[in-house]
């Protein structure tokens, strides 16, 4: 049985809804004022996190030459990204020691990739790998420096137990990476700046403490969208990671680091029907569409499950998806505002702007590419999932 | 660039992480329930919804003869599962009409499709279109029976001029569905029965309004999970509609409507590092995984993002995945419970249940089948997704 469709939809206004719509000059400008930015503070490397966009599309778009470095979040990632020729990655992602296989897969085809553990477990499994049937992967020691999630304080003596039983082991430590998921806490760029010389700080410390012991840790890698937009220094750095930047979405909207205007992902919708009594307009995007994510939740503005703007893409003002369900949105004016809601037919389309581009993004198999003002779509990037 | 392992999975053991597991036995168990129960109270068809597993080596095991009928909540649903053999079937989300084409080519292609609406506007929409390029969906009123979502009270005097518009336009009118949808609010089983019999009611009322002007309305469709469950009496409906209960999932259990033993869905996870000072297991399993649903936050027992039990399936106590990022799960004890963070180490599995088993269903293509106190994989299922 075939599609009721035969040819691809021109203008978004054709497509059928709900679909993902990426507004590439905004992804663009993104990408460029980010890349300027770590130029100007001498950042030697930027490894984007290609994990936001899933897409070998996106990712050529990120690079001078379209070929990396880059971070991924799982092996299919990996796997996905290197058969396009992007050779050059980091899994960032604590390692199960049965992932080394699928890893040393990927070396033996000749991809340069690094791993990151913070513990001496996961240290002696590399070192009991059998030689012999491919190289292994580098490993970077995971650096905690702000209590968020995995790692090792900078001082801890386990960064340098893990470094003897790697030598031992003849497995190359490249150095020590970290992440400050605590500034998605930051609420209008307020302690931004501290938070990135914090993650600065304790990098650089671990990598003194390894050097210090005779392990050369020449990688020094940090980042999160937050203190990649807000670092004043970065001495001692040798690589900048960030993954959401190139999108954008209301949480770093809220944590201070966008504009709204700067939001390149939205989800068409449809308007189903009306509940006038209750202020509701439904829609045909639901948590399929949307995510479940509610990372606005905790923040003085909360965005609902998104901000609806025209088909256009321009916001109303304080329209939010207040609820979602399955297949189904509903609409509202925020609590507490006074604007009205605004009249839309059965028929008409919304663009939806994410909490989390991320989240929202996992939820589809396609980019309809569109420029900002334009309805038209000059490209369909598709985008990968999966482990 | 092919991947690096050869040949299929055997036992969950030997599957890459994180990954989904379907416990068939207890699925049947929850089939076996509810159709008993459905037919011990008269009722004369059973239309699971199959949003919740989304695949039709599911579907085919919810009916004797493996066909249907069934309920969709996207029209790809409808084309997959009519391109399965499954050709009676209730879209159940309030019709855009740009949708009105692909309905009219499945119907041409010999599926019994029902819309619902809930308006004139979608009524002339119907109205309007020209016959002669294959016929139209029959059509279903949409009811509101407790204020949840859409729908038309049943008393509301616009049953009856929808009811014309479609008379008018040529348009088969088969009846009237409702869907409880506030059922979900209650907890440990009150109010269910009162909830079941609100739903009943509105229907049924909603029916005899179209009868009594001349509509001859054959159809009344009711159902939620929690409701097919606690209904005592079901006169004057014709069908009932379900989809968690073939799961069921967390939220579920504390609505009141089962057993943590009848929960059939689990998302395989490996450990991957610890934080014993923060009292944290850190896996591989994070919202990409999982979902980012937290359906039992509101609940008196707030399940985090899952419930963790060991690879056979057997819960630890009080053991939850508190906190989840991209590919990242924190699993930790239940704030307030005494229980003991168990000994786990890097590289060990843990099965976590899901709040919700739609909402994490729909983050994986395949189900990996098993039985219940078994590694073995009976059968591996792909999942479809995307409207």
């Amino acid at each position: 049985m075939t599609d009721a469709k035969t040819s691809p939809a021109r203008a978004i206004d054709e497509l059928d809804t709900p679909a993902l719509v990426l507004d590439v000059a905004r992804m663009e400008r993104n990408v460029a004022r980010l890349t300027q930015r770590l130029s100007a503070l001498g950042v030697v490397r930027f490894r984007p996190h290609v994990k936001t966009a899933k897409s070998v599309e996106v990712a050529r778009r990120l690079f001078p030459d379209g070929r990396g470095p880059i971070t991924v979040s799982t092996l299919k990632e990996a796997e996905y990204f290197a058969a396009a020729g992007m050779t050059d990655i980091t899994y960032a992602v604590g390692l199960a020691p049965a992932k080394i296989a699928r890893l040393r897969s990927l070396v033996a085809r000749g991809v340069d990739v690094s791993v990151i553990i913070d513990s001496e477990e996961q240290a002696r499994a590399f070192a009991a790998r059998p030689r012999g049937d491919g190289e292994m992967p580098a490993v970077l020691l995971e650096i905690d420096c702000d209590g968020h999630r995995g790692g090792l304080t900078p001082a801890d003596g386990r960064l340098l137990s893990i470094a003897g039983i790697l030598r031992e082991g003849g497995i190359e430590l490249r150095g020590v990476l970290t992440h400050a998921g605590e500034s998605y806490r930051c609420r209008g760029g307020i302690g931004l700046p501290e938070a990135a010389e914090a993650e600065r700080a304790a990098a650089v410390a671990a990598a003194e403490l390894l050097r210090s012991h005779g392990h050369a840790a020449p990688v020094v890698s940090v980042g999160s969208t937050p203190t990649a937009h807000f670092a004043r220094d970065l001495t001692g750095v040798t690589e900048v990671r960030a993954g959401v930047f190139v999108f954008f979405d209301l949480v770093m909207h809220g944590i201070g680091v966008c504009a709204i205007d700067d939001i390149a992902l939205s989800v068409l919708a449809t308007v189903i029907g009306h509940k006038p009594e209750k202020g509701w307009i439904m829609t045909d995007a639901g948590w399929t569409a949307l995510s479940r994510d509610r990372g606005t939740a905790s923040h003085p503005v909360d965005q609902g499950y998104g901000l609806v703007c025209d088909a256009d893409g321009v916001p109303y003002p304080d329209l939010i998806v207040a609820d979602v369900s399955q297949e189904h949105g509903i609409i509202a004016v925020r609590p507490g505002s006074g604007a009205v809601l605004p009249d839309m037919p059965v028929g008409a389309q919304v663009r939806i702007l994410p909490n989390h581009a991320c989240a929202t993004g996992a939820q589809h198999e396609l980019y309809h590419v569109v420029r900002t003002g334009s309805r038209d779509i000059v490209a369909t990037w598709p985008r990968m999932r999966g482990w």
